[in-house]
Parts: structure tokens; C-alpha cells; sequence
């Protein structure tokens, strides 16, 4: 059982600084939300993480805070959240949309008037990418007058700077991922379904002590190695392939993940050049990686290191994007980013070279494949500090 | 590696009858929406189901189709669906809300007005319920003149009768799910945490052949037995008290789940006395389902039934809910409902009673608990058919 946790005053103080931001927004109430998949924001204030129904968390600007909820979790989130003023509503009940004709829910209208104490005249609406319909139209008919505002950078300035129980939780999911990685390419074999490899993984992960996996474990063979997303799915993984794993595990809402391309026997000529320099790309990331260098400028000369060694070609992503709850969340580093790097703040390294159909390397090598090299990082007053062991090795799998 | 899936065909014959629904009313366009939690209706038109970013697919009353996905989902998308043609939406990109400087996106304008042939006024949306802003307010901004119109019982209609190919998916999904319930009872032991046995099912059910869950599996202990909806977490089973395993395995995008209530060690005569009474009333259930019975009856029948045996005061919910690709879909089973049974639905039997604080029951036996006798069935002209064999025992694990 493991105990490392975010304790109970981090959520306090997290609420408390939230409704500081409310107010310095000029907000009469934020309401933030969250489904199954995208459990951040509402987790980040009240630890109470939805399934079926989703869920919301309002915070006022005078610092009244309600956790809401669909019909069907109450006991269920009376065990978990940190907010004691749990609330009904049928706008977050499951899409399946059962009438509960025996249970009885609040509305937005009552319950927001009372908890800011008058009819508001902004509602900032935070997790606006997933925010779904029933609960805007419900704001909206509730309030008619009201603004209702996108206000997303109130969570993400707080989430982008990682307290030490946060970094605490992050390091025990990478330890965790990275036992079900070593012990993963360990027992794969050609002739083994991808999902069978993910299985393995999924036992894996919960028998180390996580709650539950941060990314569906990504076990990608052939060309499916070069999905920028993707699903294991019944292919049985060759010899003379790569399969890339990115493995996954959820310590108390902090996920990670470790991407190792694996070689089912020896690599060609052809996939162990870009194997190489995808991981020298990988590791002259981590030397840009510093406080107080603006975060387009890291983009930007990883950009440059590709491009002078030829590789701009074979490029899928890169260089890095932020880490904590969410495998990714904000910020990415992209060469549009205008922020600098903080310490606190955390990112996954993540190299991903591919030789895409009719690209050079594919024909020579005879078909599509990627690899992506993928491991989480620190930013310091001193620099950077890996959230795993460097990744150093070709891992091959011998058939 | 399983072969039981829904055929090619099947996905054609699905877009084709979509179509026609989308003329019958009135429609230009619908558009259904899916994330990674709620991946249902996407899936059933396209076979794609997404992760990180949400998606969509547009049916125009014309039969042209599209699927619609974030940035960074092509290849993975493109090896998924059954959709050809597929385009790229910024309103459909991850809550981490990346810049993509280099990808080029769709616009929901020139897409529909394509795809349509003109410009729309009335615009279906289904998948109402976790539609997301950015997609509501994109098509809103596109065509402000447009109305824009919940159309659910569009797919509702389709999905609410299965084909023989989706009950031989829901049916290899039982099979496997039952595996896994029946070896995780035999390896279950007091000390073990709750997350240690969901691991164990996790294990189980990939290795049997599942692409994944259907829900997290439960495995809920002592007072978390009462939780309708509810996580494993990190507490660590104790002897005397009920373990509730809602175990479950996915199939081709077909979620099952069976729920049977674990005693660790010789239960009480107060627990015995609603375990049996459960049971009892679970299988009263399956008499009541056959084709031509309206829904509303049998809520009816049920209640009246729990309410003579004198066990009103402990029933937490039932009798039945819709299943198929999310293991809880439309329709439930409600007083309020209005429909009949018919041929090819299928349903969970989900039979929940419980010990609620303050109850004689929790008082005599010291504390809350739950138990939930749960399983699939298919409504046939006969009767009704089982999904996974019939359920009869306590079981019992010997600490």
C-alpha cells in the first residue's frame, strides 16, 4: 500500500489559492470540470474523480467551494473529496440519460446564487475543451445575464508548477512504470498480441502499488509504431520489427510515461541509424532543458539540431510537453511558446522519429516505422533532473 | 487472438441507416460526438475511438460520411476507421490545448458546406451529453443562423437493438469477464488491497483475449460496497466483511460486467439474510423480462416484489439498464418508462441492495455495507437469454 499522497492541507491551500484567482479575475464563481478520461481539474481541488457521470467543482470569489456531481456518485464521492458541500445535478449525469425519478438533485440557479450570496455576473468556466453542452446551456439559461468566460490559464498556472507531494507522486508512478517496462521486455516475445504485451504491463503497474494507468498502455508494433497516439490492439508482434512501448502508471492522480523502441531481433542498418540519433536528439534535449530559458527557444534549437543533421525529414514530434496529471498537459514546448522554464515545472523529454511512407528510409528499410524516445524531467534552479533513470540502451529482444 | 468482431458490412449497413434516420428528421447534418470515456457512438459509425483528443463523425442526409479528429490522431485514426475520409479539426484537440504551428486543420465551414452540398439550417447533434464547447461554439460561429438540435434518438434507436454480430461481442466478453470473476475469487485473500485484485482482473481479462475494461474494475470493500458507482482504492480486504467484484472486459467496443458480492469468511446471518434476499430477487427479475413486457412493468413488478418481501428500506437500485458498447447505456429501466421490450435488446440484471446508515440491518451487523447481484441478458421472442450462466451461489472465501 503506498503512502505517498498529496495530504489534505495541499488541497486546502489549493482551493484557498483558487478563489484568490477567482477574485483576481474578476470572477463572481468559477466552475471547473471534469469527465472519466480528463479527471485533472476537478481531482486537483477536491480528489474526487468521476467515472460514467462527470463532474464539476465551484470555487467563489469569496471562497465558498461545492463539489458537483451526477445522481448516481454520492456516496462514492462523500468517500474521496476534500470538499465537504457535495451537490446533485442532473447536468452531469451519465449520456446513457436515466430520469431518476426517486432522487432528488440541486440546480445552478439555487445553489450558485447561494454560494456567492447575489446573481453572478461572471462565471469562468475552466477544462472549456471538455466542458460539455448540458452544463454550459445550463449556466446559460440559470444566468441569461451572466458572462461566461473560458478560464482555463486559473488552473493552468497553478498545475504548471509542481509542489513536493506532486513531485513526490510523480517520481512513484515513474518508479512504477519503470519496473513494468524492464520486466515488459523482459517476457515479450514475437507470436505475443500487442494487448497480451499491454496485459502484462497492466499487472504489472498495480501490483507496484499504482492506482490505475495514465495512458492506455501504448504497445505499438510495425507501423503502428509511428502513431503519435494509439491503441495496443491483436497484432502479434514480429521479428525484425520495433515495438514501442510507452508504459504507463497513476500515482494519486499523477501519471506518467517511460517510451522505449524495442528491436524483436537485431535492427537493420537502416532503423538502428535513426534509433541512434533519435536517442542523441533525446539527450541533447535534456542540456536545453534549464530556468529561465524561454521555452520557444528550446523548440526552436531542437529544431535546428534535427535539421543540421539531416533528420529534419524523419521528425513526428518533439521536443518536449508538460506532465503531471495529465501524461500531457500544459504547457507544451512548441516554437510558438513564449514562457520561461521554472523550476517545479515538469515535462516529458519525448524524441519521436519516424521514417514515413515513400521516405527514404522507409523504402530501405521496406516499411513505415517510428520510435520514441520518452522519459519525464524536473526543471531545477540547477538545470534538469530526470523523473526516471537516463534511457542509454538499445533494448533487443532476442527471438 | 480473438476473431469475433463486427464485420466491415456491418459498419456500412450502420452509416447507411443513419442517413436515412438523419432524412426522416429533418436534418442536413448530424453530428455525433465521442472522447475516450464515452467512445460509444464515434466507435459505432467508424470503428475509431479516440484517446488524449475527442472526435467525431458527420453523417449528411445525403449519405456523405467524415470522420472528424484532433491534430495529432491521423495515422492512428486512419488504421482505425471504417470512415475514409477523414479531416482534422482544431476544436476536436486535447485539453492540454497545444498550438499544432505546423499541421493544417479543416474548418468546420468549408467541411460541412462540402460535405453538404450547401449551407446547413438544421444541424443534429448526438452524443448531447459530453458534447464538448469547443464544438458547439465552432458550429454555432460557422453557421449562426443554423439551428443546432439534440438528436440522440438517433443513435439510441440503432443501438438499443444489437445485431448477431454485437451479441457474439457481448457474449465473448462475458466469457471472458466470468473467467476472470471466478480466478479472482479463487486468489483473493484478506490483506490483499483492493487495487492488488483489480490488477489481477486486469491481468486476466487481456490475456483471455478483451482489448480492454468496460468500466475500472470494482472491487469495492466493506463500506465501499454500498457505492453505486465507485474505484478500487488502495484499503486492504478484511475478513468478515463483503468484497463486491463488478468484474469486466471489453470486446470489439462490447463492455460486460458481473457483479457478484464476495464474503471474506462466513458471512453473518444479518448479511446472509439480504445476500439471499438479492439473489432471490435477481432471478424474480429475469422472469420478468420478455419481449412485448413494457419497461415501466417491469420497474413496477420489482418494486412491488422488494416492497412486499419487506425489503424497501435496502433497495439502492435496480431492476435493469441498457447495455451494449458502454457496459451502462440507454434505455434503463425506470417507472417512468415507457417503451416495450423487443427482440435483440439487451440489459444488465443489476440487482443492488444495501445496509444504509442507520438501517436496523447496518445496526444489528455493525456497519454499512452492499451487495450487487449483477448480469447480462438479450430479450428473445421466448423470454429472455442469459449472457453469462445464471448465477446461484455465495461465494465464500475462506481467509
Amino acid at each position: 500500500m503506498t503512502t505517498i499522497r498529496i495530504p489534505d492541507f495541499e488541497f486546502t491551500a489549493r482551493l484557498a489559492r483558487t478563489a484568490g484567482l477567482v477574485r483576481n479575475a474578476g470572477f463572481d464563481v468559477l466552475i471547473v470540470h471534469s469527465n472519466e478520461a480528463d479527471f485533472a481539474n476537478v481531482r486537483y481541488l477536491s480528489d474526487y474523480w468521476p467515472l460514467f457521470e462527470s463532474a464539476g467543482v465551484l470555487v467563489a470569489a469569496n471562497g465558498q467551494t461545492r463539489l458537483l456531481i451526477g445522481p448516481e456518485s454520492e456516496t462514492f464521492a462523500r468517500s474521496r473529496t476534500k470538499i465537504s458541500d457535495v451537490r446533485k445535478l442532473i447536468e452531469y449525469r451519465e449520456s446513457a440519460e436515466p430520469n431518476y425519478p426517486s432522487i432528488k438533485v440541486d440546480t445552478f440557479r439555487t445553489l450558485i446564487q447561494e454560494a456567492v450570496g447575489a446573481e453572478p455576473k461572471r462565471i469562468g468556466i475552466a477544462g472549456w475543451a471538455i466542458c460539455p453542452l448540458p452544463v454550459y446551456l445550463g449556466l446559460r439559461e440559470s444566468f441569461p445575464k451572466a458572462e461566461l468566460v473560458k478560464a482555463d490559464e486559473i488552473m493552468f498556472q497553478q498545475r504548471q508548477v509542481k509542489s513536493a507531494a506532486e513531485i513526490a507522486c510523480q517520481k512513484e508512478a515513474f518508479r512504477i512504470t519503470r519496473i513494468a517496462t524492464d520486466e515488459v521486455i523482459k517476457q515479450m516475445r514475437p507470436g505475443m498480441t500487442e494487448l497480451e504485451i499491454a496485459g502484462l504491463a497492466q499487472g504489472l503497474i498495480f501490483e507496484h502499488g499504482a492506482e490505475c494507468e495514465g495512458l492506455p498502455q501504448y504497445v505499438l508494433s510495425g507501423e503502428a509504431s509511428a502513431h503519435a497516439i494509439g491503441r495496443a490492439g491483436y497484432r502479434k508482434i514480429q521479428k525484425g520489427e520495433i515495438v514501442q512501448l510507452n508504459l504507463s502508471a497513476r500515482v494519486h492522480g499523477y501519471s506518467t510515461s517511460i517510451g522505449v523502441p524495442v528491436c524483436v531481433g537485431k535492427p537493420s542498418s537502416v532503423t538502428r541509424r535513426l534509433l541512434e540519433f533519435g536517442l542523441k536528439a533525446h539527450q541533447f534535449t535534456k542540456t536545453l532543458m534549464t530556468a529561465g530559458k524561454a521555452a520557444g527557444e528550446v523548440a526552436g534549437r531542437y529544431d535546428e539540431y534535427v535539421k543540421q543533421a539531416g533528420f529534419a525529414p524523419y521528425m513526428l514530434y518533439g521536443p518536449c510537453h508538460g506532465t503531471g496529471m495529465i501524461e500531457v498537459e500544459h504547457p507544451w514546448i512548441e516554437s510558438t511558446s513564449c514562457y520561461p522554464l521554472r523550476p517545479g515545472m515538469t515535462f516529458q523529454i519525448d524524441t519521436f522519429f519516424y521514417a514515413p511512407e515513400g521516405s527514404p528510409l522507409a523504402v530501405k528499410n521496406g516499411k513505415v516505422f517510428g520510435l520514441r524516445w520518452e522519459n519525464g524531467c524536473l526543471i531545477t534552479e540547477a538545470g534538469c533532473e530526470l523523473l526516471s533513470p537516463d534511457l542509454t540502451d538499445l533494448a533487443i529482444v532476442e527471438p
